[in-house]
C-alpha cells in the first residue's frame, strides 16, 4: 500500500516537523497572517466541535452555565493581582487606539478572564443564597507566545474557561476536582483516547495568581510531556482583589473561594501527537468528523458506493463518499489516510461483481480485509467500537512503556531524554526542580503512591513525573 | 395580578428606557466596563445559544462548513478593497503593543473577516473544482460604536458571518438569496416568531465593498424597523483585491464572486423588542431556556411540584422548579412574568387539595386557568406549541396594522412618525431619499410588487418601506 511518507517529515528524525507537516497536508490549519495566530480550516474545526460539544455536556451536567464576557479588559483590572498580572504581563496584545482616537485607558485583548470575571461576581454574588456561583464561557483568548507552534501554543486560540465562587474552600476543591476528572478527564480518555496522568503542580509551574493548579498530562509520540487541561484552585486571592464577598447564612461577611479552569484547541494538537505516524493522523472515531469513508474506484461503482455510505449514515454514522473517479485513486486513498479517518471502504468493479468491498482500518497494523456487502454495516459499526478502545490501548500500552521509575536527579535526567520518569518528590525537592530545568526538564504533576490527588504542598511519599514537554 | 411596572419604564413613554430596564432587570445582559461593551448573563446567553444550535444546523443545510480566522487581521489588508475600509476604519479598534513591544504593522481586530478570509480563498481556491467554496465561522467582532446599545449595537457583539466563493454571479446571488430566505428568515420567522420583511438594500444603505445587500427587517413595539440579518453579493470586488481565481472548465483563468452575510446577538434584541410588553420579556417557546417554571407555593407543596417538573421534562420541556418557600411568592412568580417564561405553573397547597394546578400563561392576556393534574402534561405541551403560533400571529397583525401605504414623500415623514411607510420607489428616488434622511428615516427595503426581492436597483414598480430605525 502506498503511503503520504513523501510529503511528511519522518516522526523518529523529527517530530515538530512532522507535526507540522501533517497538520498543514491534511487541512487542520494554517498559519494566519499576524504572527503564531492560526487558521482552523473545516476538517480541524470538525474536531474541535465534537470535541466542544462533549465538553459543553458534561461541564453543564456540574450545573455550570454557560455566559460571555467581554474581549477587552481594562489594563487596570489585571493590576489588582499581583501575581496574575506578573505572569500574564509579558504576554498581552494592547488595544490603544479605537474609533480613530487614542484611548484614555489601554484596554487589553483578554489573556483569561479571572480578573473580568471576577469584577462581576463582585456585583452578582450578595449572599450564602448565591453560591456557588458556576459560570463558563466559550471564548478566544490572546497570549502573545515567543514560540508558536499551531494548535498548542498560538497568539490567539480558543478555548472554554469556567470561573466559579465557593461559599467554602472545600466546595472549591472538590468543584475543581471534579471539574479535571469528570469533565476533562472523561473528554481526553474516551474521546480523544488519550491516556492522562491526573496531578497537581509544584509551586513554580502554577497559574499565576492561584493557590494550587490541578493538571491532566498526556505523553506524545517522541515521548514528551503535553499539558492538556487544568483547573485551578485561587483560594481568596480574586475575592480579596475584586471584592467578591457573601453574608453567610449566620449574617456575616466573607470572602468566597473561586476557581478557574480550561481546555483548548491544544486538545487537538495532543490528538495528532499522541496517535498519528508517518502516514498522518490517526483520528479516534468518537472526534472524527469523518468516521467512514466510501471510495468509489470507478464510475461503474459510484452508485453502488453510494447506496453503501446511505446504509452506514442511517446505522448513525458520519460518512462521506468520495466519488471523484476523474482523478487518480491511489492520491485520493493516500490522501483520506493523511486525514486519519477510521475506516476506508474501497469498492472497485471486481469487488462490486464479488458482492463485496474492500475495508481499510487506520487505526490498525494490517487492517486492509473484504467484507461481503450484506455484512458492511455490523462489520464497519464495531470496527468503529473496537477501535476507539483499541486507539488508548495501545497508547496506555505506549505511555507505561516509556515512563522509568528512577532514584535519583542524574537518572530521571537520563530517563527523560527519552520519556518520563517519575521519582519521589522527597528526593527532588525545589533544588532537584532547578537541576532538571537546566536540563530543560520540568516537573509534569504530583501525585499519591496511588495515583490520586495530592492536596497540599507537603504530603508525603509523593511521586513527581518529569519530562521535557511542548 | 401584580405586574412588576414599577421596576420597568413604561413602554409607550419611553420605550428606549424600557429595553435597557427588562434587559437587565431580567438578567439578560449588563454593560462591560469598556465603553460599549455587554457581559451577556446566563439567561441572555441560554436564548442565544438556542438561537445559535438552530441557525448552525440550517447553515450547515446548505453545505457550508464551519472554521475560524484569527481575530487579528493585519491594518494593510483593510486597505485593499477601497469601499471597504472607507466604511469600516471609523469604528477600528486598533492593537499597537503586544508582548511589550510596539508591533511593526498594527494589528486590526476584526469588524467582519471579507479581508482575512479573502486572503486564504485565494490560497485555497484553484479550479473550478473547489467551488463553491462554503465557509462560516461563529466569533466576536468589535466595531467601535458612538451610539452603544445593549444587544443591538455593542462595540463587541457575538455573531456567525458566512463567507463564499463561486464560479458565477447566479450562482453567488441564488446562495446568498437562499441563506437570507432558508435560514436567516426561517429563524426569525419560525423561531423567534417575528415577521419579517425581506428585501433589497438601496445603494447607500449597502454594506461597505458590496454590490447588493438583502435585509430581513422587524418592527420594533414602537414601530420602528430594525434590521436583523443580511447576505451581500460582492461581486468580485473582494476576488479582484484578494485575488481570488480559478482555473475554468475551460482552462481558463477567472475571478469568483463572493458573497458574506452575518447574523448576530441582536436577534436577542429584537425579540426584546417585538414582543416584551409593559410587565418584561415574553420570550417565545422554541429559544425560551425555560419554557415552563413550576413554583411550589409553600413548603408543603414541593415535593408534588417536583413531581410535575419531572414529568414536564419527560415530555421534552425545558423545565426549571422554584421552591424557594422561603421568599415571597408574589415577588418569585413577578419575577417569572419579567423574565419572559411561557408558562408558569403555580402549586398552593388548596391547588393541591383540588389535585389541581394553577395554569399561567405569559404570552396570552388574561391567560391564567386551572387544570387538573391528569391533564397538565398535555395541557402545556399544547400551549407550548399554540402559544409559539400565537406570538407570530400577533407580531403579524401589529406589523401589518402599522404600514402605511403613501404616495408622498411628505406623507411618508407623517406615517413614519408612528410606523412604517410604504411607497412607490419611484417617486422617492435618491433625492426622496435624501429627504427622508432630514427627519432621520431610512429606506430599509425595497420589494417587488408580489414582495419578492429584486434583483437590480432599477427594476420598475419596486416598493419601498421607510421607517426610523434602531
Amino acid at each position: 500500500m502506498k503511503t503520504t511518507r513523501s510529503v511528511l517529515a519522518d516522526q523518529a528524525t523529527d517530530f515538530p516537523r512532522w507535526f507540522q507537516d501533517v497538520i498543514t497536508k491534511a487541512e487542520l490549519a494554517d498559519n494566519g497572517p499576524v504572527r503564531g495566530t492560526m487558521v482552523v480550516r473545516p476538517y480541524g474545526y470538525g474536531i474541535w466541535e465534537l470535541l466542544q460539544e462533549a465538553m459543553n455536556r458534561r461541564i453543564k451536567a456540574t450545573g455550570a452555565e454557560n455566559a460571555y464576557f467581554p474581549l477587552l479588559i481594562p489594563e487596570s483590572y489585571l493590576r489588582r493581582e499581583a501575581e496574575h498580572v506578573a505572569g500574564f504581563s509579558p504576554e498581552l496584545a494592547v488595544v490603544t487606539h479605537a474609533g480613530g482616537k487614542e484611548l484614555e485607558e489601554p484596554a487589553v485583548v483578554r489573556p483569561t478572564s479571572e480578573t473580568m470575571i471576577g469584577e462581576y461576581m463582585a456585583k452578582w454574588v450578595q449572599s450564602y443564597r448565591d453560591l456557588p456561583l458556576l459560570l463558563n464561557q466559550w471564548a478566544n483568548v490572546v497570549r502573545w507566545e515567543l514560540r508558536p507552534r499551531l494548535f498548542l501554543r498560538t497568539t490567539e486560540f480558543l478555548w472554554q474557561e469556567g470561573h466559579t465562587a465557593h461559599a467554602t474552600e472545600e466546595d472549591a476543591r472538590a468543584y475543581a476536582t471534579r471539574i479535571l476528572t469528570e469533565v476533562y478527564r472523561d473528554v481526553m480518555v474516551n474521546l480523544l483516547a488519550i491516556p492522562v496522568l491526573a496531578g497537581r503542580k509544584t509551586r513554580r509551574e502554577r497559574f499565576a495568581g492561584a493557590i494550587n493548579t490541578m493538571t491532566l498530562e498526556a505523553m506524545t509520540g517522541d515521548g514528551k510531556a503535553l499539558q492538556l487541561g487544568t483547573a485551578h484552585e485561587l483560594g481568596q486571592n480574586f475575592s480579596r482583589a475584586f471584592d467578591i464577598g457573601y453574608l453567610s447564612r449566620e449574617g456575616r461577611r466573607e470572602l468566597a473561594w473561586t476557581t478557574s479552569w480550561g481546555s483548548t484547541t491544544r486538545l487537538v494538537g495532543g490528538m495528532i501527537m499522541v496517535h498519528g505516524d508517518n502516514a498522518g493522523l490517526r483520528v479516534p472515531p468518537a472526534v472524527a468528523p469523518v468516521q467512514v469513508v466510501v471510495l468509489a474506484v470507478k464510475d461503474e461503482t459510484i452508485s453502488a458506493a453510494r447506496a453503501i455510505a446511505t446504509d452506514l449514515e442511517a446505522a448513525g454514522l458520519r460518512v462521506t463518499l468520495d466519488d471523484r473517479v476523474d482523478q487518480p485513486f491511489g492520491r485520493r486513498a493516500v490522501n483520506w489516510e493523511l486525514k486519519g479517518v477510521p475506516i476506508r471502504i474501497e469498492l472497485g468493479p471486481r469487488d462490486l461483481a464479488a458482492n463485496a468491498a474492500t475495508v481499510v482500518r487506520r487505526l490498525r497494523a494490517n487492517g486492509k480485509s473484504t467484507v461481503g456487502l450484506a455484512d458492511l454495516v455490523s462489520t464497519v459499526t464495531r470496527a468503529i467500537d473496537d477501535d476507539q478502545v483499541h486507539l488508548l490501548a495501545e497508547a496506555s500500552a505506549r505511555q507505561a512503556e516509556r515512563i522509568t521509575p528512577v532514584t535519583t536527579v542524574d537518572d530521571a535526567v537520563e530517563a527523560a531524554s527519552s520519556g518520563w520518569a517519575s521519582l519521589p518528590y522527597a528526593t527532588l525537592g525545589e533544588e532537584g526542580e532547578d537541576r532538571l530545568g537546566e536540563s530543560g526538564i520540568t516537573v509534569r504533576c504530583l501525585q499519591r503512591p496511588d495515583g490520586s490527588l495530592p492536596i497540599g504542598d507537603n504530603e508525603p511519599d509523593l511521586i513527581a513525573y518529569v519530562a521535557r514537554s511542548y
